[in-house]
Formats: C-alpha cells, sequence, structure tokens
C-alpha cells in the first residue's frame, strides 16, 4: 500500500499537512463511538474551551467544521455576509487568490487589492479605501494572516488599527490557516470577528476539521447574513450547543480524540514556546537560505513568515526539480511553486511540531538537492549558518532539565 | 482520556458510526504526507476506480469529499439544481425531514409527500405527481433509501418504473447513506442520477469522507444548475481529476489509506456476500424482536431494513432508558428514538463490519436491558430466535475452509 | 497479511493469549527509546511498585523478564534451588505437567503428587510427605494456582496452613500464569516464595514478559542457589536495582508502555472489582454448560476455575471439531483439549480484559457450533442461564453512573 | 505517559534500539489471536523461511525465540556446548565482555583473548591456540562480529580460514546483534555455526526476539551438549517444527506480524542495498567525526564498523556530558561510552531503517553539542563532509524513478 516505498522516515517539509506528533497519531488509534453518549459532549466542551485559548481569544465562539481550510473559508463568509456585500479582499498569493475566487462565486462584490507575489498586503490601498466608505459600503476586511504560497506574513494589528482609525465597521475577517498556533495571533486583543484555521497545519493532525472562532460582532452579523447555507451554518452548531450534545451531524471521533492530545501537546510546551520555537525555526531557515546565496521570495523583512519560506532560485533552474528530486533521492517533501511562483520558487514548510535538528536535516538536504539541479551551492554552509543561530537560542527542553 | 471507561470492548450497535475493522485501524495509522506527491494521485486513482463498485456504477463520476453525509446531501442537491426548482421529496423520519429542511433552506420548491414514521416512502402519491407533471415542471426526486430513524427501506427499483412509466426526466437523487455497500443497490441499472453515502456507515470508516456519485446526466445538469457552492462544486474536483492531481483541497492522507483498506475488505468478502450478509443479520434481528414480543417501527415487511432496526417499546416504557441503560450497565451503544419516535423506539444498528457473533452479543445485551426497564422479556428468547436462524444460513469463512 | 479475513470482530477466547484493550493497543503504538535516557527508568519504577500491587505484596522483589511464561517458570525455579533438591510438584494437567518437566530437565528432584485431570492437587499427600519428612529434605513446594488445561483452581491458603501445620520452611512457588489478576491471590498473607505470570494472560497484554515475584526469603534462597543461570539470573537486576537504571538486558520499550497502561486500567477498575468480575463470568460460564446438559471437566465445585472452563464433550464428539468449527464458521477462537483431555474437552478462556456481553456473544457462538457438530443442545439456553445470573449481578461501571 | 515530552521527533541514534519504520508500527498494531489457529503457523513458516536470507544461509536452521539478545547468547552456548568445555572468545569491548561473562558463568573453560578496546579480535593469537591445539580441547570459538560499545567488526572470513587451515573442528559462534541485517554477513560462506542477532537491531523492530541460526554441525553438537536448558532448548523448537506448529510456548503475536513487515522492507529495498546503505551511512559519520577533529575509537580503517561510531572526545570533556546534552537539548538519543571506555567515548549508532538526512541531523545536532559542551568544532564541517560524500554516492530511490 506505500507505493513508493523508501527506507528511513519521510521528510516532510511542506507547509501543510505537516508531521503528526506521535501521541497524537496513538490517540486517534481508535475504533469509532457513539457520538451520542455522555463521552462524546464531555469531550467536546473541554475542546471548544481550549480551542479558544489558541485563538486567544475568551469572547469567541468556536467552531469544529468537518471540512478542511476551503470550508471553513465558506464558513466564514456565507455566515457573516450577504450576496452583493462590498468586501475589501488582498491578493499576495495563491492561497488568498483562491479565497478571492471563492469570494466572487459566492456572490460577494469584491474590492481587490493586488500585491505583488511577495509582498504583503497593501495597507495604504486600504487606508484609501476605508477614509473614502464614509457610508460604510465596505461590510468587511478579508485578509490572509500569513500567505503560505509565498511566505508573507501580513501585519493584522495594523489593520485593526486603520479600521480604529476610520471608525470602521467592517467585519475584520482571517484566515489564519498556516499561522494560529504557529504565530502570534490575537483575536480579541485586534479585534477580528472570523478567524480561521484547519487541523493539518499548525495544530499537526491530519486534515479534516476545520476551526472557525467567530467574536460577538460576527454571531451577530450572522443573524442578518443571507447568503444560503446549511452545511456551514453556525446556527445548526448553536442549536446543539444549547442542548449540550454539541453536533448537528456525526464528527470524527479520532480527529476528537486527535484534537485533545495536540492540544495537550502545545499546552504542556507553552503557546508562547510553540511560537517561539517557530520563529526560530524561521529565522534559522531563512539564514540558510542566506548562507546559500539565494533569495527569499518575501520581498521585506516585515513580511518575513515563521512558518513557511519560499526560496526563489536562480533563472536557469526549475524550482519543480527540487522539488522532485527531493522526494526521489532523499525522501524530502518540500513545497512547489505554485501559479505565478511556478518554477521559481520551491517552499521549505516549517510550521507544527517540529524540532531544530529535523529542520536542520531537511536543510542539509535541500544543500544536496540545489547541487543536483546544478546550483553551486558550498555543501553544510546553510546548515552552519541555521546551527550558529540555533545554537545560540534553542532553550533546554523544559521536561529535561 | 477515556472518561468513562468499562472493561472490555464497547458494543456499538449505533446505526453509525460503526466498527472499523481492525486491517483498516491500522491502515490509518500513520503520519501525514505531501498530498502531491506522485504516491497520492496515483492511490487516489484506484480508490475512484473502486468506489465506483460499490454503486454499482460503470458511468458514474464519483466525488470523495472532505465532509459527513449532511455535506454529501449539500453537494448532491447544489450541484444540479437552481433555486426555486421544484423538487418531490418523501418525509418518512428524521433524516428524510433533515435533508427536506436542508432542500428548503437551500432555496428549492419542495413536494414534500409525507408517510407515518414506519412507512416507506409514499410512491402513489409520486406516481399522481408524474403523471400531472405534463410540463416537467419536477426536476428532481429526492428520497431517502434506507431511513436510519424508522429501519425503513425504500424500493428504489419502483420509483425508476414510475420514472420510465410516465417518461419522466426528473433527476433521480438518493441518499444511500445507511444502506451504499449494506443494502441492494444499483446506480446504473435503477437509473440513478446522484448517490451519496458517508464513510462512517457500511463502509466501516471513520467520520469524514462524503461520497457522491453522479451520472453522465447529472453531470451535464450541473453545467446549468444555478446553486451557489464553491467547496461542494463538482468543476472544481473535475478541473484536477483532469491534470490528474484529483483534489481541489487538501484531503485525508489518513482516510485514503482507509478507505483502500476498508475497499479491500469489501472486496476480498465479494460485495455480494457482504450485503448477503447484512440481510442474514437483519432477518435474525427481526426475529429476535419478534420473540421478544415486540413489534417493528418499520410497518411493513417489504420496508425492512437490513442496516437497521427501530423496534418498539410498550408505552410505559422510555426507550431512552433502554439505550442509557445499555451504556451504563453493558457497555452497549444502542441508537435513541429521535424526534416523533422519541422514547417509543430504540435502535440496533447492524450495519458494517460486523458478524454474527457480535450480534448475539448485542441481542443478549438488549435482552437484559429489557429485563431491567421492566420489560418482562424472556431472558435468552431473542438469542435463541436469531441464532436458530443464523445456524442455517450462515456460511463457512471462505479463507478458512 | 491476515491470511485467514474474515468480517467482523475475532471472538478471542482461548485462556491467553487474551483480548487487548484500545486503550493498551494504543500505549504500544510507539517508536523504540534509549532505555539508558531518564525516562525509561522512571517508567519502570512505578512499573515495579505498581507490579507488586497485583501479587497483594509489600514485601516481595519483582521481576518483569523479557520471556514467556515457562522462563518464568525456569526464573522461579533455578534462582531458588540447587541441582538435586527435592521438591514436591502435583500434576494435575498439561500445563504442570510441563513444569514438572522443566524441574526434572533443570536436575531436582521431583517429588510428583498425581491426581486425575479435572481434580486439584492431592493435598493429603502433601500433608503426609510434610508430616514424613523431619529433615526438611524437601526444599520447595511447586504448585500451578490455576491449571489452564482443565480449569482446576488449588487452594493455596490451605498449602500454606499445612506448611505451618508442619512449620516446614520448604519455599512456596507459585505458578499463576492463569490466575494473577483474574483470581484471588495473596502472595503475602499466604506466604508466596515465588509467584509468577505472564503478560498475555489476565493484564491483557502482547506475550513477552514474564513476571516473577519474589518474597524475601526467596531472594535468601538465591544467595545460595546453585543452579545454573544467566539470562533468568535476578542477581543482575538487582544490580541494576541498585544503580537506578533498572534493566540489565534491552527491554521491550512497547511493552513497558502498554504495562503502564494494563496497570493503569485495572486500577480504574480496582483489582478487587477485576476479580469480582472474573467470578461473576466464570459462574455465568459455568451456569450455561450445565444448561447445555454439558459436564465440566473439573470435577469439584471447590476447584472451579474463574478464568477458563474446561467443558466436557459426549463421547460421540471430538471436541477438537468444535474448535475448528467455532473458528471456521463464527470467526470464534476455543481452547483445544490437551494431551490427556485432547478430543474430550474444549475450553473457554473468560480471563483478562472482557465483558458480559463479549461472553454471551462467546456462548451463543459455542452452542451453534455445538450444533453443528451433532450436540443436540437447545440454542439459547445457555446463555438464558448465562444472562439470568449476570442480570442479577453486573453493577453498573461506575464512570458511567 | 510521556514523562518528558519535548516537540517534535526524538533522534534516535543509539546502537539498538533502533528506529521502527511505521509500516512495521503498523503490521503490530493488532489485538491478540490463538497462536494455535492455522493462520500463525501458516505466517511463521514464511517467517523462518525468510529469517534464513537474512543470515545469508540454506542450510541452518532458525530459532526464533521470545527473548533478548543475551538470550540469545545463552541458547546459542547451552545448545552446543558442555560445562567445562574450552572455548577461545575474544574480549575487545563491553558486549564481548558480557558476553564472557555469561560464559563463563554457563560452566565453560574460557580460553579469553583479550585486545584493546577499540581493536580487533587478535587473530594471531587464535592462530597460535589453533596451531597448539592437536587434540581439539577447543571445542568453539566465540566471537562478536561487530563490538557495539567500540564500533569494531571483526573479519570472520578470516577465522574461518584459520579454522580451515589448521583443520579445527571447533564450532564457529558468532554474536552478530549489531551486524546481521546491516553489514555483509554470511553463515554458509563462512562455515558459522550459530549465528545469533536481536529484533530491536538491524531489523528495526521492538526488542522481544532472539533469533538464533544453527548450522547442521551445530544440531548435531546440540545432541550431545549437556549444558542444562529448557527455555532455550533447541529441541522443544525441533519438536514443534516437526508437528508443523512451530511454538513450544506462546510467541508475541504482534512481533510476528512486525517481523513479516519488516522482512518485507528488507527484501523490497534488497538485503544488498540495506548492506550497501550502512556502508554509505558509515563512511559519512566517519567522516564528519574526522572533520571535527575528533579520533575513531576503532583503530584501524579494517576493523571500522558501519553499524555504529564510538567517538573519542579530548581528554578535557566528558562524553556523558555529549549524551546528556543532546538528549537535553535538542532531543537527540546517542549512545553512552560503556565500561572502559565511559567518559572518553560517545557512540552514533547508524542502523536500521534509517537514510541520509536523518543522518545528516543527527551529526547537525553532534556539532551543536559538542559546542555546548566546550569543544571547538566549526558548525556544520561534519555535515559537509558527510553530505559531499553522501551527495555523490546515493542512489535515486528505486520506487520514484
Amino acid at each position: 500500500m506505500d507505493y513508493v516505498y523508501g527506507p528511513g522516515r519521510n521528510h516532510l517539509f511542506v507547509p501543510g499537512p505537516v508531521n503528526i506528533p506521535e501521541p497524537v497519531i496513538r490517540a486517534m488509534n481508535r475504533n469509532n463511538e457513539d457520538y451520542r453518549s455522555p463521552a462524546v459532549p464531555a469531550l467536546t466542551k473541554t475542546l471548544l474551551e481550549d480551542v479558544k485559548k489558541i485563538f486567544k481569544t475568551t469572547t469567541g465562539t468556536p467552531f469544529i467544521i468537518p471540512t478542511t481550510g476551503t470550508g471553513a473559508w465558506e464558513s466564514a463568509l456565507t455566515n457573516t455576509l450577504s450576496p452583493g456585500d462590498r468586501i475589501v479582499s488582498f491578493l499576495i498569493g495563491q492561497f488568498s487568490l483562491l479565497w478571492i475566487d471563492q469570494q466572487q462565486r459566492l456572490g460577494f462584490n469584491v474590492d481587490v487589492v493586488e500585491s505583488d507575489w511577495g509582498q504583503g498586503a497593501n495597507l495604504d490601498v486600504l487606508a484609501s479605501k476605508l477614509a473614502a466608505d464614509r457610508y460604510h459600503s465596505i461590510k468587511a476586511i478579508c485578509i490572509v494572516h500569513n500567505e503560505t504560497a509565498t511566505g508573507v506574513t501580513n501585519d493584522l494589528a495594523a489593520v485593526r488599527k486603520l479600521l480604529d482609525n476610520y471608525n470602521h465597521p467592517a467585519l475584520f475577517l482571517v484566515d489564519g490557516v498556516s499561522s494560529i498556533c504557529a504565530l502570534d495571533f490575537r483575536m480579541d486583543e485586534w479585534g477580528v470577528d472570523v478567524a480561521l484555521t484547519g487541523s493539518q497545519k499548525a495544530l499537526s493532525l491530519p486534515t479534516g476539521m476545520g476551526f472557525v472562532c467567530a467574536s460577538p460582532k460576527a454571531l451577530e452579523a450572522a443573524k442578518s447574513a443571507r447568503s444560503v447555507r446549511v452545511f456551514f451554518d453556525w446556527n445548526d452548531y448553536l442549536k446543539f450547543y444549547k442542548l449540550g450534545t454539541y453536533w448537528p451531524y456525526t464528527p470524527s471521533i479520532q480527529l476528537l480524540y486527535g484534537l485533545r492530545a495536540a492540544l495537550d501537546l502545545i499546552f504542556e510546551e507553552g503557546l508562547d514556546n510553540v511560537i517561539a520555537r517557530h520563529a526560530r525555526l524561521g529565522k534559522a531557515t531563512r539564514l540558510a537560505v542566506e548562507a546559500w546565496g539565494l533569495k527569499n521570495c518575501t520581498q521585506k523583512e516585515e513580511w518575513y513568515s515563521d512558518t513557511v519560506t519560499a526560496v526563489l532560485v536562480p533563472q536557469y533552474i526549475d524550482s519543480t526539480e527540487v522539488v522532485k528530486r527531493g522526494w526521489k533521492r532523499y525522501n524530502l517533501s518540500l513545497g512547489l511553486g505554485l501559479n505565478k511562483v511556478a518554477g521559481k520558487v520551491f517552499r521549505i514548510g516549517h510550521l507544527g511540531n517540529l524540532n531544530e535538528l529535523q529542520l536542520l536535516g531537511c536543510l542539509a538536504g535541500v544543500e544536496m538537492v540545489l547541487r543536483d539541479v546544478g546550483y553551486p551551492v558550498k555543501l553544510g554552509s546553510g546548515v552552519a549558518a541555521a546551527a550558529a543561530f540555533l545554537s545560540n537560542t534553542t532553550p533546554l527542553i523544559p521536561s529535561r532539565i
């Protein structure tokens, strides 16, 4: 059944789905259960409470939906907006592009603010639009916190500040798919109205759960939103929340227990330590890229992403070959360049349950692959640069001191 | 993490989620993988081919959607119909009710044909409606093959015959959630246009995959259907089918391998043998119910379901107590009565990867529970009746002869 | 890889290896670890402490040896005795026979006290021998607590009493393979000097751990015992106990974690409740046998075993056929008759992590099998008798009240 | 239950127990089975046949014993020799020392040939002894193929040549614990009489199986060997081999299926490719050590081990600190220095199911740890040296070409 067996572990460095820690795999290794027995609501209750913590919200209402990130997007939009509503949305890479495509197909009037791929959201344009929008025709701002295709992290606090400056009531909808639980994200502090992520990203679970968290303002908006929705309708969830049975339809028993284990690991490490670890691994990766003499697709430091690094290859190299070669020779899984940057970048995902030596093994592999495809890298150079940084910054594992 | 530990195995006899066989649990016990590597499309290709076999179709196009049965419903409807379309839908129990609710919320003009709970779809009414519909205002017939709430199986061949008799072009949409892979279902022969099921039912997997299979006529209808859809849009799948990468968004790696294992088991047993096994276990259950002196919620033999039996309790007993007691004392999970039959029936699910002695253990448990709640059952009576039948009909396990 | 697939669960009712509960399977689902890291000794320490509880000893020293019951026997004998030592040993079935064979091959002077298979140890003969042994030539009494081949439980308290009556210093060595953790066993109270069991029995683990517990007197004896031993030498363990690293050679990481989970389940249920559950299931099984009109191989009630029942079949039936048929038709695994009782008995193991409905499913299966092989059993009769008893005696599951 | 959680994977580089590949973990993720059903002998038969292949023997008889390497040693010795027999045994490190200790405690007359730790077996002394032994008082030569404590591989072909030169009939007993399935080992060609290994080494399984393979000459010797043995007695196995049931006592069902999976992976890769992979990783490790400016404990190239490298640290460093630090800071598990080389060496195990990037991650970690403990290593230097070699020698993964 493993069609393409190679000895040793697969080195999984795509920016999702990411490595699942062994305790989580174990927790999911189980038979089905009756989800209407008292056990499942009891478990669910703890999950909903704890999921709020990873969104850093105390006032939000979380929904755990059996879907993917794409479904989570749809849930965020259809529950808060009505067809024809004007929304401002930032196009900065493949995933923001796909979300905008969805927004358009769902019938919203999407005011697209485009940047070069490799740049962050153009907040100056947003400022102008907000300034001009005296009658509040803009119903929502939709922004991807971390664009997975280019490794660009947007400044959400700045968005909130603009909204506040202009005293603008637009909903603030955030795709946190490759950020939440890895990057600094503060739902309440930043006044985010809907934030969402997926299980296969920083939570380090299998695909299959979309997490959507709604602010009180978003819940209020849901009451009048006229977008058609059933499967993704928050109301069905809220009805079952009140009943204490929680699930309008059958959840995955395995993912519920897996989520419990994943959250336990995150809280044992400490969410802030998890975020610090991502910062450390992100920085180490960028130092390696620099040592290789290659450029980061991300054009400015302020947008550097600590969960994924898109590496530009020289024009004479096809980045697709880097990915293919890594997989074929070293059991290394890297991310392809997508759409506009296809062939131009390869991506190193460094999010989820990952540590220093895993990353250094990956970087050593990238070096060998670069050499394979004709780029004259000095073997060991990137590893050395990354290790120098990690050697100075990696803390002792608290449980082992 | 198992909040409610009891010694020994849980006896899982809800009509879904059902028992997962050990080889399938094993197959899913794995880390994530890059779904864009060549391995996953190679695997997916075999899955799509083999899924067609369980629908008994050679002309249909299957979609494996990361969702539940509710999402599969939505996919079937929104891809083939436009808001305002008239559809005929049969209300015979809780799940047909929920589907109708969805149909209405999605904006269709639902012509509901209601039966008493415990009866099948009223096909006489359908005949009248078809006869009267000279201008083909009816765009689709929506029917649940097996109503899980009451244990009623509808006669799909008869529906097809009516459509043919009246030469009616309405689409024929079938919820096969608790039938496909367990009951006799023939997509091509019966001219079903969209059929659907969920992974946690007869396929004996965790929840998380909705299977939707579309006939060429349904695919054609999808081209002009104006219902808004993105996550559930077949077109996104078809686009990736053409590319050979298959997935418009991230699938669950674990469920893909699990599905492979589940299908392997089904084909090793033989789909017809699987269906015969369900018939055998269904009949045995009904014989037990009869021996207990209780009534089947299903009012006529023609509607008897081989995947779930809803058992009516005497008025002086609350069927909810049966379920509670089973779980609290015997680690037995039975299905509750829902909505109109709440308190009146309990349900024994006998679908999925299950054998004779598992069922007899359950029946012995139900007897003890009935006694606990005050029904004067003769202990062993149901088991004896079921065993007498099973003893005459159970074949040797082919691999062990 | 499962050469002989049959649908549904295997009904495992051999008296070992027994069913492993899901939480234990989960706990063992892991990679290897460095057993010299601080984690493994920390874990081991808790295990050794807790293993003492299942032996009901506070003064004993436990050894967890990577071996089977046969190896545990060898460990018990070679560490406490010298070649030529006279030992009294009771031959009452296949497993006591095998132990005696080992005792003889290890060079001891075995004074065999034989009983009919189906009877317990002849303690009158023991009394005579002790009475006659004024000069204490008898160095040890070796007795199987529960003879797995015939379902006979010996009275260990009576043995202790005899030793005390005659003020005899012989070591008291007990095979508790199919008793400890299932039957009432009290190492300290009964003055047992060495007791042993195996992981695949009532502890409900895979095979691979032999548990040997030595009294202070046994440890003292070990100092002068001249039997050759290295792998099984307690001294190597004691040396590493002192060092705090615990393991003279590599343990199975998986079994250590599995044992931790298994003990946790036992203590959550309560050891006395575990024993009561075995008593309940044993009694229920015997009532079924009686209802079938069959005889228990165990000749007197005082010897009835609550972990295994050996059922005598009429002369015109070959009990081997019962076992074969159960496996071939109903995925039921029963125990064969061994040696003197081959073809005459089949065995139902009812030990380990098991509950009422699992047993009733098995009993229903045995009934159908008996009918298959030509015995005119009334279907349902045994189940009814067992259920009547269980219905009156089974407590609510405490965690679910 | 994981007392010492750290994020990401543990980097397991002790020379056993080693990393278990995911397909093997999966294969073992199962309930117990009746080992007397026809399934287990059918499986066992394939295992015994295939185990012979990893010993490179067609004439040998394999025994799969539920024990560790220490037990496998005991089985090899006690089945072929009698107390008082003279055996020549080479002391070159901790594991040969332990084996010699066992030999002495089992009552043999051990003629110890000692070398400095870091040197191989002194075959000149063997030659003298064989030359002098005209009356064949030497009954066996005992040699460790690969001394795990010092990373020294002995030349077995040379031993055979000496025996042949002197036409000496001594049995040739080989500890292949850290060699078989990783180093070039040829039982038949080299006339080895008993070879043995353990499951947790190059086979990449959990601990719990000792593999002992006996030549026809060894089986003949077993007939007259007077060492006391029961648990380890080959005769009990041979008796059950004849019966076709294979097991004198209960095997671990999980390990049997795990072994099947492990052998399948080895044969899919190709045993010779497995050995070549070990040679590649061994060489890469040594190049790294050299680049760090450190010395290999192994004193001459002819003895270099491709499964474990013992690295000498400068006198001012305590190698125990290297191991501790690796574990505490980087989740890296290295091997301690043992006995005479305690504090002087740390060990990198590079055996079992392992690939290039895993090793490079480890080497990067060792560099950081060396810096932590005060050794002025140039970060990246070892990785660069290893990568340069690996980049030139690593083949494409055949299944992915």
